[in-house]
């Protein structure tokens, strides 16, 4: 196995960090392998948004529910339209990718980009959490970091020296989520075999004890992540988009 | 500079491959690589399909419009809640992820897990290129690769030994892409001068040439994703999500 391999395959997410900053030389040279990443049609419809001064970063951090309230340094990557439609203008073309096609199209070339920074900055021996948090407040962050129509944040990501040693989280292998030629529906039995190792662990198990639930799926169902919020998280971040004209179709 | 920053900086796309196959061993190894990736909540919700058997590898191929036809090994990552709601049933749970949140989720999720995967290829020495036109075929690649509902592909990837090298494609630099504790909506001047590495690069003014267009942001506006194409496409990707029960909100 040569270093990457490694890299790759040791990660842990980061939520603690130490009170040393990111300086510009570090984070110039993680931006750039972000941008080397492969994108649609080259024409790299995302920004990236990086907050570090105060208050800015406490607040961005509020909108993140107060998590990783030490990270030095805060990403904030957004699906962007609007850079594009402006080149548009510019050369008197049509302005024709505020639709679904392109804000999926840009999600994607986002976090291909997110994820090579991410690389680098653990290849860089910092640490970093991915915050699905960015979902639940889109329009409030898209206000606080002053993004135009069109800009969209979709992924966040806190970042500094890392000042813990996260556990080795377990993952779903292979044998759930890899499949020969074309996807194979698992019987029940194969599905509960594959998921032991998630079910099983006795981190998740001390979980359920804590939260009272029946099973470990049961805290993602009615605790973590229950139908109703999903539903009310689903029609804001639509709303967002129809208002942030990514929705003309 | 280390290993891993050579390599996600020098990333170019392959689009000719060698007859050598990708065997079991390195393939599963670039996989666990993915799984390790960051994800929500570590529910993984996403699915990967290899193919290399004939003859669904030319037909995924055709759907692809016959890009990378000698590419060995396709890779179709998809959004994927139906295993999840499996488990949720299996766990007598409810099943709440079919909505916009969890589509947006599981894209990201589904994203960082591919340029894992990528990124340990070209460590590992192979090659391969991102297929937006996913996008285009999705009902159809979905129903030649089995995919129940709730599964969604998303990101198709052509990959294998490389048979070329190609040109290292210029892309916009941290002048246009990344913004400074909130979002730069630059004057057009400012945009006009950072876009001018990809708008006055001989490649790119070649094509301007062959096309017979004014500039090259023409040729992406009228020839390669004009509007109409756009919003039919648009509109065929949402009655795919409703039609597979991810729009229950």
């Amino acid at each position: 196995m040569n270093n990457t391999i490694d890299i790759l395959l040791q990660h842990r997410s980061v939520r603690r960090f130490t009170s040393e900053a990111v300086d510009d030389e570090l984070l110039g040279q993680i931006i750039d392998c972000g941008l080397r990443a492969s994108n649609t049609g080259n024409m790299q419809l995302y920004s990236v948004i990086a907050t570090r001064q105060e208050p800015l970063r406490s607040e961005l951090c509020k909108l993140h529910f107060g998590q990783c309230a030490t990270a030095p340094l805060w990403l904030t990557i957004c699906t962007d339209v609007a850079r594009y439609h402006q080149y548009c203008r510019v050369n008197q073309c049509d302005e024709p990718y505020g639709n679904l096609l392109w804000f999926v199209s840009a999600l994607v070339d986002a976090s291909l980009c997110a994820q090579n920074i991410c690389v680098a900055a653990e290849a860089k021996g910092l640490g970093f959490c991915y915050l699905g948090t960015v979902n639940y407040n889109t329009r409030q962050i898209a206000e606080l970091l002053q993004c135009p129509k069109g800009v969209v944040p979709v992924i966040a990501i806190a970042m500094g020296h890392p000042d813990e040693e996260p556990r080795f989280s377990e993952r779903l292998g292979r044998d759930a989520v890899l499949h020969s030629e074309t996807y194979h529906v698992p019987t029940d039995d194969e599905l509960v075999a594959s998921h032991k190792v998630r079910d099983e662990h006795p981190f998740n198990r001390q979980m359920v004890v804590e939260n009272g639930t029946r099973n470990y799926c049961e805290i993602f169902t009615t605790k973590r992540y229950p139908h109703q919020m999903n539903v009310a998280v689903s029609r804001d971040l639509l709303n967002f988009l129809k208002d942030s004209d990514m929705w003309d179709f």
